[in-house]
C-alpha cells in the first residue's frame, strides 16, 4: 500500500474500464502499490457534467468511431486481452451491479465480485441489468447472490455509491475509467502509462 | 529518410498541432526518420466527417474542458514548451495560411514557413486570418511574403490542399493533429509515444 491514494474510479458499463481493470495488476506489481477500486455511477457523472458516452457523442461522425475501435484493438493486442467481447446488450444499466459492488465491499467479497461482474459484462456478454441474469452469474461464481442483492438495496449502500459519484465529480471526473494519483486526475485507458509514471514520480518525492 | 512514410497531417489552427510540431524533431532524431509534413484543411475534414473542434463539442460540459486543459499543461511541462500561448483570436480561419504552406513547398521555403506560422499562431498570438498580419509576420521573418501570397492563389496550390485533405479523410483522419506511420493512423498529441513505438516496430520488420 502506498502512502498516497491511487484510485480507480470505475463503472462496469464501460468497456474501457474492463480493459483498464485487466492492466492494473501489472501496474500494482511494477510500482509496488495497491490501487483502490472506487465504484461510481457513470450515468450519475453524465447527468452532473452533461457529458455523454462515446456511443452517443460520436454517432454520425465519420472516421472517429472507426479510429476509437482501432485504438481499442491496439490496446487489446498490446496487453493480450483476447477474452474481451463487446456486450451485445450495450448499453447496460449498471445501477444494480454498481450498488452490488459497494455491498460486496461490506461483505468482504469485493475483489471476487469485481472480477466476476467485469467478466460477465465484457467476456460473457451477459445482460447484467436483468436481476435473474445477475443472480445466476454471481451464484455460478460461488458468490452469495441473495446476500449481495439484499445488501445492495440497503439505504447506506445506495448513499455510498451516490457519495462516491459526487466525490468523483468534485475531483474533476466526467467519465469512466478515471484514475487519481494523489490529486492528479487521469481519464481513459490510454493514460495508464501516465498514471504509472505519476505513481513513480510521487513515490520519489517522499 | 525511412523507407516507409511517416506523415504529420496538420493545420496551423490546432494548438495541439503546434505542440506536436515542437516534439517531432526529437522523434525524428531518436528514430532516425524524416517526418513528412502534410498540410490539410481542418475545416474541410470537419465538413467531410461531421466532426467538430473540442471548443465546440465540449462547450457546456463540466470538468471535461478543464481536464483537457490540464492535459495540455502536462504536455507543455513534460516537453518544456513554455513559449506556447493560446491565440486570443481563436478560432482563426486557416484557409490562406494552409494554402500558403503548399505554396511554400513549391518555393522551397517550407520548413521556415511552417516554423514562422506556427510561432505566429501559438507563441505571438497573431490574427493570422488577416492578410496584412500574415504579410507582416512573413516579412519580419525574412520570407518573401508577396511571392508566397501570390503563389497561394494559384489554382494548382488550391487543388493540392484540397487533395491532401481528401486523402487524409480517405486514410481515416477526422481532426488535427493526425499521424500516419505507413498505413497506421494516430490521432492527437497524446499518441506521439505510440507513433514513436510504431516507427521503431515498422523499421524492425524490414
Amino acid at each position: 500500500m502506498s502512502d498516497f491514494p491511487v484510485q480507480f474510479l470505475f463503472d462496469f458499463g464501460s468497456p474501457n474500464a474492463y480493459l483498464s481493470h485487466k492492466v492494473l495488476p501489472g501496474i500494482e506489481q511494477r510500482c509496488g502499490v495497491s490501487i483502490d477500486y472506487v465504484p461510481v455511477l457513470l450515468g450519475g457523472l453524465f447527468k452532473m457534467t452533461g457529458n455523454r458516452s462515446p456511443a452517443e457523442s460520436l454517432a454520425g461522425i465519420k472516421n472517429k468511431p472507426e479510429y476509437q475501435n482501432r485504438e481499442m484493438q491496439r490496446f487489446i493486442k498490446r496487453h493480450q486481452l483476447d477474452a474481451y467481447r463487446f456486450n451485445p446488450h450495450f448499453p447496460v444499466n449498471t445501477l444494480q451491479i454498481m450498488r452490488g459492488a459497494v455491498a460486496a465491499k461490506r461483505l468482504g467479497v469485493f475483489e471476487k465480485y469485481v472480477d466476476v461482474v467485469f467478466a460477465a459484462m465484457w467476456e460473457q456478454g451477459l445482460k447484467m441489468d436483468d436481476p435473474a441474469v445477475v443472480q445466476s452469474a454471481l451464484t455460478s461464481a460461488g458468490l452469495d447472490a441473495a446476500a449481495l442483492m439484499a445488501m445492495s438495496q440497503d439505504a447506506e449502500v445506495k448513499a455510498e455509491l451516490a457519495a462516491n459519484t459526487q466525490s468523483a465529480f468534485d475531483k474533476g471526473a466526467f467519465g469512466s475509467p478515471s484514475f487519481l494519483v494523489g490529486d492528479e486526475l487521469y481519464f481513459g485507458k490510454d493514460k495508464l502509462r501516465d498514471v504509472e509514471e505519476e505513481i513513480i514520480r510521487q513515490r520519489g518525492t517522499r
